[in-house]
């Protein structure tokens, strides 16, 4: 029914995240509507994309230069004494918003669900160990997801990084903005009755 | 169509919360099937509802029983530092479930979206203001959703409760269990970092 | 933590359709907030439901009055001819509103999953097997939601009542108003084209 | 904070359809982590789309080869008397998929809200009109989506089609597999009972 080239086209786009065969047959039909000079930006700006973006040797952030090291990590004014530990760097953009952190990242890059020795290879911890061994580090805020998976892996970060007497922080707990106190669980309200302010 | 005693019966249940005409109609048609017994039941105690229930003359919690006050406001073990303030009597029950809190409550009644007279008249500012200038009481909670509607009361009442010099808290935001980060607005996911512990 | 009475109220209007305890606690609270007048009219209107209203001995529908017949069923002007065959009382109305049926009904009491004997007895199959043996009936529709528990009912149906030798239908399969291609399912989309006009 | 090479194709992948910031995000991090041959797979594949594909003379489906028509209307076993006319390609696999239809199609390239000329120029109106001119065709099939806004463009094509003087059907309504009747607008139930069988 399909072309060869649609379908193996939907078929790529298939496996984007967050895409199943209608969406991806949509970005089909979309790019067969698109300008012949708009589809060579797109092809162009995804092939340049992994030989100009590269990641911080310190913080395994993406960043385009010449550098080793991000616009985070060699920024002078950040807090060397500081370092948030992510998941994933999607969840970088929302910290930095807030304003309220001054610090530097580390990027952990993923979460275990079970403390299995093959899924934790897969996490930076060995390099996480050697970012904290560093002395001008004093605090390590742990600030992944208090998912079911986040809890397991902070806990797992917890333990492998307490022989290193750091002080090691989680973020808060409570109420977020829009919520609602008869549907918040009761981990989530006491924590808010803790840090009531 | 429907019967007179039905349509009736749709009409008054259709003003309870959360409830429409179809649903008040499957109401109807439930109560069609139930046994004479359990719709005596049902009968009787919507009925005595109204004589056994009063509201506590501190709190105004509805409570049963002879006495003035209800059974958490005449517990000795209850700590009289504390004063919780509550929009509604649904909210009481996931902060006692949490265990973290052994002060008092003091349900206010509602919520004001605008600081009209008209709307914050039906709040029981004054009775709480006659609650907190008592000098056993230390320390004002105000447990309201951090709703904008709820946040507006909020301001309404740190307002009107600042002259009587007690120290006022309100719940601490944070990011709410299974929460994540990505998806957090950057006033919740800010008071998350500063509340970090 | 909560009164006797507020508790046995919400247990019994936990047990109402689509309510559960939350909600069911919001149903207690508001009635508590009710003027007296208004909770005397709730009950009384609960209490003579069962007096007043019975059961057409023809179709099952509720109704109120001296007759042995609903209003349907006595009325001179519908179409004997044609027997619609519903679950239950709640598909009537939007059949009604429609104005495209001017038969009568039957109210069959239920769905069956499984053809099992301890369900279909549940099912009112021997009074309609009766009704439909009348001569004067012609048509039977069986309006029973295309759902998979419906689907296995119309199917038990047209097996008992074929051997009356009477036509019998289903509604028509196709797009519902404000669907859409793209998302609707083989069977449903087929029975579209198949019905165009 | 992003790098200038992550966030031009974030705001390219941004006008996708369906896809918002995050997602673009998203999709540019999971290239980020592909291999070099799997990114040379899609922009190959994206590039060669516009060389490879074109669109039918006739019914303007997207296809592959040196033909001037694609694969369904240069299929001698299609009915070439019946031609069903649709909003989009998309809406196209999913009435092969029910296998009722054997005609050729015919793609309008949108829907029209308001019928302004602007609006409506955009549509293949005269094309379609070219189309049914030929007399081989007996039937047009408007099997545009029962949306508000594709019912205006089902009564536009209606009024412009009608001086050629052929039989123009639309598909059926009625309840979708899985439908409720208790749930059904009027129209759709409506359509159902004078499509009952």
């Amino acid at each position: 029914m399909r072309s060869l080239s649609i379908q193996k086209l939907i078929d790529i786009f298939s496996k984007f995240p967050t895409v199943g065969p209608r969406t991806a047959a949509r970005f089909v039909f979309y790019l067969l509507k698109l300008p012949k000079e708009e589809i060579e930006n797109l092809t162009n700006s995804i092939s340049i994309l992994k030989e100009k973006v590269k990641f911080c040797s310190f913080c395994f952030k993406a960043f385009e230069g010449g550098e080793e090291l991000c616009e985070i990590c060699s920024d002078p004014r950040r807090d060397k004494s500081l370092l948030c530990v992510l998941e994933k760097e999607t969840d970088l953009l929302p910290i930095e918003k807030t304003k309220k952190y001054r610090g530097r990242y580390f990027i952990l890059g993923g979460t275990v669900a079970k403390l299995k020795k093959e899924e934790t290879k897969n996490l930076r911890t060995e390099e996480l160990q050697a970012r904290v061994e560093n002395p001008e580090i004093r605090e390590i805020i742990i600030a992944i997801n208090p998912t079911p998976e986040g809890e397991s892996t902070t806990l797992y970060l917890e333990r492998i990084l307490k022989p290193l007497n750091k002080k090691i922080t989680r973020l808060g707990r409570g109420l977020p903005v829009g919520g609602e106190l008869e549907y918040a669980d009761e981990e989530t309200l006491g924590s808010a009755l803790e840090g009531r302010k």
